[in-house]
């Protein structure tokens, strides 16, 4: 119907530079060329076929009688070679400059392309001056350079795949949760609950309330309001009336870091399990949903993978996950404890440098490490009441060159329990509503959170995690 | 290899109240009972087998010799009917409580469901006293009502529908920009652009900054950072790079608005596609979001749709989607201009009752509004170069019971016009970045946001948009 409607509605094309192919009014003004993405073009059989691509210059040869030029789009890391009669190159056709082109697709002479584009026409859209633009014509630019440019780092092949990658895992991730029955909850961003007591908060006000004229009640939503640190327990009310639920956007921290592991913005895949009764079972949930995206990404963007691992780093590509428990993960430190700067004792939390230790001695794989002293654990997590080394069902996954990827544990389900340690606390009646969950119908359960920038930097073996999230934010930074 | 070793590590089993199947380490200790989600066992062809549910008990029933439970997992809105003898009444077995229970799935003889659950053991997990649960068996309660208790609302049947659905209508949105090679673009959430100076901003500091040591510079990121408002501009730096590009995250308003169409917090699909240049290809991607994901939704979620529909309200039903001009909106609202509170004239913006007697007039079907005043709209919408009135390339899709549903247009690609156009606003330095975009291999390219919850409000029929949100955050309320 609407399709009728528009033909009514369309208005007059304009006239053309070249052809009636170059109005973008495609497919019913020009019946020979077709619209085309240059991943079609590449792995397309149909040769002699006549085809419109539209993309970006990477590459220009001129030769006596002949101009080569590599087009991309943003499809695919591979461009199409287009070839074309000299007479066509026309002024503004120059790396880096936008451009709609038709032709004939023909199987190509080299062995470096299946197919290749021979122009008949060609047309820039976009001019892009060589002087002035960031980047330059057959230069490998370092992530730390191309950084500098957040509007236009997106152009560079390495970025280019990046965001493919991203795109693809995230796409993973949702569908790994989706195939085994999660529901995805979208926990709040801004949140009254100042988690944990955690410090580090983002604090949220109106732009100007400073001048608020209600000096009585000063906030926006009465209460002071928070950017969220996790959704976990916003989850776990979910955990109340659903088998699984899931969560997967961003998270805030203000630290004042400038690791190269650390983001004031990041995104969490966020997981919670109703009837779960075991670490063993979460962790299965933990490792299955690694394997699987990690699979997904080596299947579906292989080429774009294969840039990371051959030009940035291998990044991690066994999967034998191992595990320990943190008693024996301090007695293993404890045996090397003159490597560290950290104390190994039982009861100490485990720093980087033993992150590190343990992932290396584990054979440079993936390590869960199960069980944690209860001190050192939320008040959520659940109680092992074991003696004398009192644990809870805590555990976290380290991973080759990242550190802690995942951490999760069982919650404390039972209302007594965990009464008496918000009361210790003197967080009754700040968490009543979540004592709340225990008194109605409460249930065994638990859930991870597993850090996504992180996962990629782990998969792509890329050093700095600026370089995995489109627009990264980070203390004194912020650009666009 | 992990499941081997978990063998390892399993612990010791804790003795169980009824028998092994309690324990939650289940199928290797209980080789009869398979665990099974409610939805799988009223579905399940396979009568006669052993299964094991876990839920919460939505009615009981006692009579004379047996007891009838009605139990949900929230894997589907029916529950499973449960007949045990009377003697398996136990203590503590009330409406909301959470239970375990082994039996043997069988047909049912009742015409209300095809199988029901003859239980062997019934045990009680987690208690929930009925005096203090402020749902109560049988009584329907109102929206209204239920929001007030958002860490206990997701165990109501209406909610828990609405949570299955928003769950399906996210995973229906990102499908369907995958489907056509979209790539996934995190846009950022904190953003040094205070987008269009639209004032209604959320500010963000770190918590207790109001001591910040540093006076020279006290922002955290150096420069005031706010909560995005759209993701646009960051999505058309990616429209630099990609075919096309998309986004679904939170955004955000300080609006002091209680109204039912507004929220502090919430969703938007935003999209933007390079190469595009009329506004008939941009609705037709607009269209086609909102058809492809309604049918996803009835398709995948016709019981959960179906409560809504009998309850609640009809929802969006009809698919046919038309269009007329401004310039006709402005027409049409002119001759029954006595009917407004607001001028209809040309140049004034439609308000919230022009554009509920748009739809209405049109037949009650989802209406676009396209070519609206070139002054209304912001620096980045495309001009028409139209005379005498002056007009952009922007169109809204306004639907019944909601309005404004999408927002879009093309955006200036002109290097120059969008110089002289941002030099007028004074605004040519703050966005020397968004030039370059311009500048360098610029192309013609459009987009357009699509307000979440609103679509969920316009397809369910629900009035009040908090409804349609696990957490909704809104001026002078934060509960979580």
């Amino acid at each position: 119907m609407l399709i009728r409607a528009l033909t009514l509605f369309r208005r007059a094309v304009p006239a053309s530079r070249f052809c009636p192919c170059a109005t973008g009014r495609t497919q019913q003004y020009c019946t020979s060329a077709k619209n085309i993405s240059i991943r079609d073009a590449l792995t397309s059989l149909d040769t002699g076929s006549n085809i419109r691509i539209r993309g970006w210059v990477r590459s220009v040869r001129s030769q006596k009688n002949h101009l080569f030029l590599h087009v991309s789009d943003g499809s695919s890391l591979q461009p199409l070679q287009v070839i074309a009669n000299s007479d066509l190159n026309i002024r503004g056709l120059t790396f880096g400059c936008a451009v709609d082109i038709t032709g004939s697709l023909e199987k190509s002479p080299s062995q470096k392309q299946k197919v290749e584009l021979q122009a008949q026409r060609v047309e820039v859209v976009g001019e892009c001056d060589p002087v002035d633009f960031p980047f330059k014509i057959k230069e490998r630019h370092s992530l730390e350079y191309i950084r500098q440019f957040p509007h236009l780092r997106c152009r560079t092949n390495s970025f280019g795949s990046l965001l493919r990658i991203r795109s693809e895992a995230a796409a993973a991730i949702h569908s790994y949760f989706r195939d085994n029955g999660f529901v995805q909850i979208h926990t709040p961003i801004i949140t009254s609950n100042d988690c944990e007591g955690a410090g580090e908060l983002f604090q949220v006000e109106p732009s100007g309330n400073e001048h608020s004229s209600d000096k009585e009640n000063p906030h926006f939503f009465s209460v002071p309001a928070y950017l969220t640190v996790s959704g976990q327990l916003h989850l776990e009310v979910m955990a109340g009336a659903f088998p699984a639920v899931y969560t997967f956007g961003p998270t805030f921290r203000a630290e004042n870091s400038q690791s190269r592991r650390h983001l004031a913005e990041f995104y969490m895949a966020e997981a919670e399990i109703s009837f779960i009764e075991s670490l063993e079972d979460l962790m299965k949930v933990m490792e299955d949903l690694f394997k699987t995206s990690t699979e997904h990404l080596l299947s579906q963007c292989a080429e774009d993978m294969g840039l990371f691992h051959k030009f940035i780093s291998p990044g991690q590509r066994k999967y034998d996950l191992t595990f320990i428990s943190y008693t024996e993960a301090i007695d293993i430190l404890s045996r090397n404890s003159e490597q560290f700067t950290f104390k190994t004792e039982w009861g100490c939390d485990l720093q980087t440098e033993h992150e590190k230790f343990l992932v290396k001695h584990c054979g440079n794989v993936p390590v869960f490490v199960t069980d944690y002293p209860y001190d050192l654990k939320p008040f959520y997590a659940r109680d092992n009441q074991d003696q004398p080394r009192h644990t809870a069902a805590a555990v976290d996954l380290l991973v080759p060159g990242v550190g802690e990827l995942c951490g999760g544990s069982l919650r404390e389900e039972r209302l007594e329990l965990l009464k008496t340690r918000l009361a210790r606390a003197g967080l009754e009646d700040t968490y009543a509503w979540y004592l709340q969950l225990r008194q109605f119908g409460s249930v065994p359960h638990g859930g991870f959170g597993m850090g996504f920038e992180r996962y990629l930097q782990c998969v792509l073996g890329v050093k700095n995690i600026k370089d995995t999230i489109p627009f990264a934010r980070s203390s004194r930074s912020c650009l666009l």
